[in-house]
């Protein structure tokens, strides 16, 4: 076509190398990913992530250790306030990271008004991506729920999980079967009607993990084409990471599952993988509680970064918390050190001290699953005065309900031991840090609002989050 | 040259415009600042930040006002632990900021064997910029101290003082003239000798400003070449910018005389601009203290960026902490929301606060001054209580020796009121919020260690930051 000469030939050459940087540049900057992970920590503040990192680093007397999502290159700072407060829930900054819209607490993708608005999950079904929700959670809590309900309220956990029934998400692994089952049917339910919503799963195709018992067969489940999973199995939510035993799944284990069941669709998928419990010990002032489970998030994270691994040109991890909670402080008192060695002997969640009356036994437990064999007078006075208020019935001052005198007051002693404290029992209206690596991840850094996330993804993906009619 | 055809010349065009566009790829990333504005906010923790983003919202009833420092697009998550700590002091945490080298607590730019390490100061100066050093504590004090000088303690501020004559550093302006003056002269002294440092400043060419006396004469001065200033304002520390009148320049002044002075140097400028008064309101667990020190930081930011708007080409501003102070929480008590209009009435520091026994007086100042007018009963009971404690020259539980019972008892009940609180006098270990923008600022995103965030800077820059013999 051209006459070649020489100096043509030369230009050529070097202009298709130009060509090849450029197209490099533009397509690093531009491209939509195949493969999207979503990692929410609930409650994951930077306090929660550096309590765990730090943890780590003295336990393996290394202190180059990092989680692994400390060492992904982009990072980012990002408000969480909702519509109604400068402190959120779970609901609202959930619906602000699934769907770009702010609304009040209490509502699951909707609008104070109660107009619906678009997921991410949604639009991504819409574009033909297969899905997954993964949660430490019930399946209907507020965090997943956001991603694929609309509700005026989180409290309806009943419609929620009828939601789910036609979202089309191809994967779903988590706690809280109580939704999903019949009332009067054989396992024990909080639903208000007789739909078997696991029979209904079935008959859409689904492949059904249900309770415990089936957690082997979940293990051993290898999807051979393209399958759909429900999986639930526990009663309410998933245990925290440190009381859990081999009888449930892992997080890690829940979303190398997803990814298995998933990647065997053509079209790549967007995957929500939520660290719930982190909030949950937050909640509880338990620090031990939440250093293992950011942890085996963490570990959740590396599943999602091996498959990045292979994938490079075509996956994306974002991970961000959804709010801080508890003000956890990384210092207390007047003191310039921590002491996390304190906490390496603590084998229990705050959340599992179960005072009855019996005092002999708090302390045996608290003996043999925290490490409080050796209490201090004034500790030992704490614990009184709370079995004390336990005995009459009494609530903690500025306390959650739920919450006992007794296990709040040794959240307090071993938080105290270790040198750290907090600030409240419920969120914090802090910035929280975000971390991201792969295709499109510069685009989540910077100083952000937790709606900006969502609406950055969407345009990495083309998608339209908007209100639906 | 080349004997041109056709084929050739399209060639060679399109050559030239992505040989551009590679060069631009290239240039973006590589080139060095001319004027580069390193912020350190101390004590400036995630929650300090938003704290005051969200006062400023709440003040102006518009939510979508922002800090300066929350819009630059370049944001990271540094951890700040020392050598011999997983909670830095300010001397540590400012050596790995100004050196790239970690220390032990306390120690200004020096190793823990006692070698002392170049720091960034020290090294722009060598490559024959200006630099200038600005801050609202003693000049001498940790976060100054380890741009311009090497010590085993961060104590020996004398010592500090000296080091600063031959550092060459063309621009000081901050407080403590305590050790600049000789014992026994006009000023009150700390110094233990008879050199009048601000005399030896002089004759080495400085401009001298001392004491709030020299407050206009520095505001009306104006740079007409390549002048160096010394100006030390007060005794010790600058005021907390909710105490400060207008006899003394705000941060935002002394930045500004600091770009005027510096910008008459043809080789471009390295300053260092800290915020520190941030840092002493956390350790009083004062909310309003530290909000109005933000917002003073954040003006010092703000004309530093109209700056670089005027240089966008040449300018990097990094803006970061040393470390979190206070373990403060936006949340206390079982609450979902925050309450900043109650620091609106709050019109002085909680360290203004002197009660010398006379109740009566204390609770006229915090009517007058913390909007305290109408304290409930349990409030009075606290204050009543510290008063008790105070009469008797008892010390708070777990709290530092120099902060008095009331002052701390009136921090708690401000901060109480507003939803926030505290959970330790001290630094703590949490990862902590970093922003940038200008030339090379996207090197100093992500997830770092603050030893890296001065290496970076002695890369972009071409400096070596090494031990010194």
């Amino acid at each position: 076509m051209f006459k070649r000469n020489l100096t043509s030939r030369i230009l050529l050459l070097v202009l298709i190398v130009l060509l090849g940087f450029n197209a490099f540049v533009f397509a690093s900057s531009q491209k939509a990913p195949k493969y999207v992970f979503y990692f929410i920590g609930d409650g994951l503040g930077s306090s929660q992530r550096q309590a765990a990192e730090y943890f780590l680093q003295v336990k393996t007397g290394d202190n180059t250790v990092k989680l692994v999502m400390n060492q992904f290159p982009v990072a980012g700072i990002n408000t969480t306030h909702s519509l109604d407060s400068l402190v959120t829930d779970s609901a609202a900054a959930g619906t602000a990271l699934a769907t770009g819209f702010k609304t009040d607490n209490g509502m699951i993708a909707q609008l104070p008004d109660g107009t619906n608005v678009k997921t991410l999950v949604e639009a991504a079904e819409e574009k033909g991506m297969a899905t997954g929700i993964i949660t430490t959670m019930r399946l209907t809590h507020a965090t997943p729920a956001v991603f694929a309900a609309h509700n005026q309220s989180r409290g309806n956990e009943n419609e929620i999980a009828v939601d789910y029934l036609d979202s089309g998400v191809e994967f779903f692994a988590g706690g809280g079967y109580r939704h999903f089952v019949p009332q009067n049917g054989e396992l024990k339910s909080k639903r208000k009607d007789d739909r078997n919503l696991i029979e209904e799963f079935e008959k859409l195709g689904y492949k059904i993990f249900v309770t415990e018992n089936d957690t082997e067969k979940f293990r051993n489940y290898k999807p051979v084409g393209k399958e759909k999973v429900f999986a639930v199995f526990t009663y309410s939510h998933l245990p925290y990471e440190i009381d859990r035993n081999d009888n449930v799944p892992s997080l890690a284990e829940l979303t190398q599952k997803g990814i298995e069941v998933l990647s065997k669709y053509e079209n790549g998928f967007f995957m929500m993988v939520e660290g719930g419990k982190i909030d949950y010990a937050s909640h509880a002032n338990d620090p031990a509680g939440v250093i293992h489970d950011v942890l085996a998030f963490d570990k959740a994270i590396a599943k999602a970064y091996e498959f990045y691994k292979q994938h490079p040109e075509e996956t994306l991890i974002v991970i961000i918390g959804d709010h801080e909670t508890g003000g956890f402080g990384l210092g207390f008192g007047d003191n310039y050190f921590l002491k996390l060695q304190e906490l390496m002997d603590v084998k229990a969640s705050v959340d599992s001290i179960r005072y009855k009356g019996d005092r002999e036994a708090l302390y045996k437990y608290l003996a043999e699953n925290f490490g409080l064999d050796d209490l201090t007078d004034k500790e030992k006075a704490e614990l009184e005065r709370a079995m004390d208020m336990a005995d009459a019935g009494e609530k903690i001052e500025n306390g959650p309900s739920w919450l006992s005198p007794v296990n709040a007051a040794v959240a307090h002693i071993v938080s105290e031991r270790a040198n750290l404290f907090w600030t409240t029992y419920a969120h914090t209206g802090t910035a929280i840090p975000m971390s991201a690596i792969g295709v499109g991840a510069a685009n989540f850094g910077g100083f952000k609002d937790n709606s900006e996330i969502a609406k950055t993804m969407a345009d990495l993906m083309g998608f339209k989050l908007t209100e639906l009619k």
